[in-house]
């Protein structure tokens, strides 16, 4: 099929490296080959585009676009894209793709199994050539509590109870979710945590969660729980992160997200005994299946005419 | 409940830490509150005993016991008991504890995710400092053969099946196995090996067995591949595995088994970068549900007066 040049082009503004882009330049036109992709620097498009397609624009970068009507985000998270005060009053379409749901709930079994089966604590026993057998609970008495059940945090909770752990969950609503035990409000999330052996924070970054991860949630956990943050760096506070696996007061961090990505070389979190470092490879988007997604939603706007809805931009997700 | 005098005691018969075997005595008898335990140095509890259950019993401790008619193992392994030539030809059940195939499946869905998900090569970046994010394979598109698909692999392969690996297995049987692609033989091993992303090893160790995880198997395995052995030690050459690290044809090894336990602090193994090392703890016995197998083979035995059904001793397994 060729594109259709009666349509106004599609823009993809990004500030991906130069071979990243073309390499969702590809794919998006693959999923989408009746359309035409263009960049905000040609004025006609710039002029003329409805929809854009955007991962980490520049800042201001939408701004001037008179026709725009929606933007779609590559990402599931927005709140990078939120933050720019410029951003034009049109609906925000997130990513959201089950096979990125299904990544990140095999990267929480990881990371709840390695600090349940003790891996952190094997890895400092084989670095000093000791032997010593700990003491194994079954999963059945490791609860594992959620921080943010939407797309992310129900598909993490359905892999947890198939193998075996008590899921408990916090959420803005406490909408009910399957075999999860669901708290909201600051009494349900004190509560959830003094029963709590892993935490997994799968919140979005927004005013309300910014530095969610601090003292007061660490002091509510029991002595040693572990804690997995696969949301965003800006969740955790790192002092208190620091002050609390350093008094042992929590046991193993696994940290996937950071408020500066790449981790600077000589940033000190590198070198913590208590911290496992991951560059942020929880779940990554998959070029085609996220292009996928939006040639659907983008298809049923030329079908309809309706823009679709975005997501809430005063809650901030 | 108290002993019934007229029955012949029970004998326990190990070569534990006497802490360790007082606990084993004290969840038996908890389990058993009708028998009598006595030690095989009591000279008219050796001479009446019709039972032995055994912990690594030491060689020849078996061998002077008239009344002797079956013995019941601790451990699901008994490789270590049958190589005591002085065994009396009596039956050897061996524990068959679905919470010890439980735990090996967890224990295995803990290594395969640990190595699918690039663990450690990102422990290795993290020691240096590095933030590259590795392509990320869909479960998928990883295969995984386990060797052995007895109570162990039969489990294992059920969890990594709803983890999305596809799954292969090997048994000398070939008997089909749900959800799971089974081969037998040499030449069925062979073809397997060669789609194999990740070797997990559950067999027992037998004179057939014995050292399968050398240079023959490695080699038909694709570069990059990794290995789990919650076997036995005697499974792996270490030469060979070592070579096979070496040269980038293994990508990594999980080891949990060795041929001398603890692995003593001056083996070259310890300190292997493309070895994870864990002391022996994939799947513990628990004593309390162990204890209950035991005591309902023996209850069994007390109504009917039926030997139960040993292992294979021929086989080895
Ligand atoms: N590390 C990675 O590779 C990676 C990859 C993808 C996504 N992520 C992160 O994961 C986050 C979650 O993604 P998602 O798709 O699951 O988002 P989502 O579907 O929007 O779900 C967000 C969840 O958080 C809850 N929540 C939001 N604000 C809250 C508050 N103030 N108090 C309590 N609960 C609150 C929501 O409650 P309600 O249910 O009541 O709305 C909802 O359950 C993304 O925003 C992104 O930061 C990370
Ligand atoms: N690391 C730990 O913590 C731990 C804990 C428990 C057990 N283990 C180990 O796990 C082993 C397996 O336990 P299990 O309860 O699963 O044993 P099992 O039920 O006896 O199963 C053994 C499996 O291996 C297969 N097999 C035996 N010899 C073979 C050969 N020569 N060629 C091909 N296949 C062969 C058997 O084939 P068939 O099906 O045809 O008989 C069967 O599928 C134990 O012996 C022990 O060494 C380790």
């Amino acid at each position: 099929m060729a594109p259709d040049r009666t349509r106004p082009p599609l823009l993809l503004v990004t500030s991906l490296e130069p071979a990243d882009e073309a390499a969702w330049r590809e794919a998006l036109s693959r999923a989408m080959p009746d359309e035409t992709l263009a960049s905000p620097d040609h004025p006609d498009a710039a002029r003329g585009a409805e929809i854009a397609i955007v991962a980490n624009p520049p800042p201001g970068a939408l701004a001037r676009l008179p026709a725009l009507r929606w933007i779609h985000s590559l990402w599931a998270g927005v709140d990078r894209l939120l933050l720019d005060a410029t951003l034009p009053q049109v609906p925000v379409l997130r990513l959201v793709d089950p096979a990125l749901a299904g990544a990140m709930a095999e990267a929480v079994a990881a990371a709840v199994l390695h600090l349940h089966r003790d891996f952190p604590r094997y890895a400092d026993q084989q670095r000093r050539h000791v032997w010593i057998q700990h003491e194994a609970r079954p999963a059945q008495g490791r609860t594992v509590t959620l921080l943010g059940l939407g797309e992310m945090g129900r598909a993490s909770a359905a892999v947890l109870r198939t193998l075996g752990f008590p899921v408990q969950g916090w959420s803005r609503s406490g909408a009910a979710s399957p075999g999860v035990a669901v708290a909201s409000g600051p009494d349900g999330l004190a509560r959830a945590l003094e029963r709590t052996d892993i935490l997994v924070n799968l919140l979005p970054l927004t005013d309300e969660t910014r530095g969610i991860l601090g003292h007061d949630i660490f002091a509510r956990l029991p002595r040693g729980a572990g804690l997995v943050n696969f949301g965003r760096g800006a969740h955790v506070v790192e002092d208190d992160l620091i002050v609390a696996l350093n008094s042992g007061h929590l046991g193993h961090a696994i940290l996937d997200v950071f408020a500066t990505e790449p981790l600077p070389p000589g940033h000190r979190l590198w070198d913590h005994p208590g911290i496992t470092i991951l560059p942020h490879v929880a779940a990554p988007t998959s070029r085609a299946s996220a292009s996928a997604i939006v040639a659907t939603a983008i298809r049923s706007f030329r079908e309809t005419g309706t823009v679709p809805v975005g997501v809430d931009r005063a809650r901030g997700y």
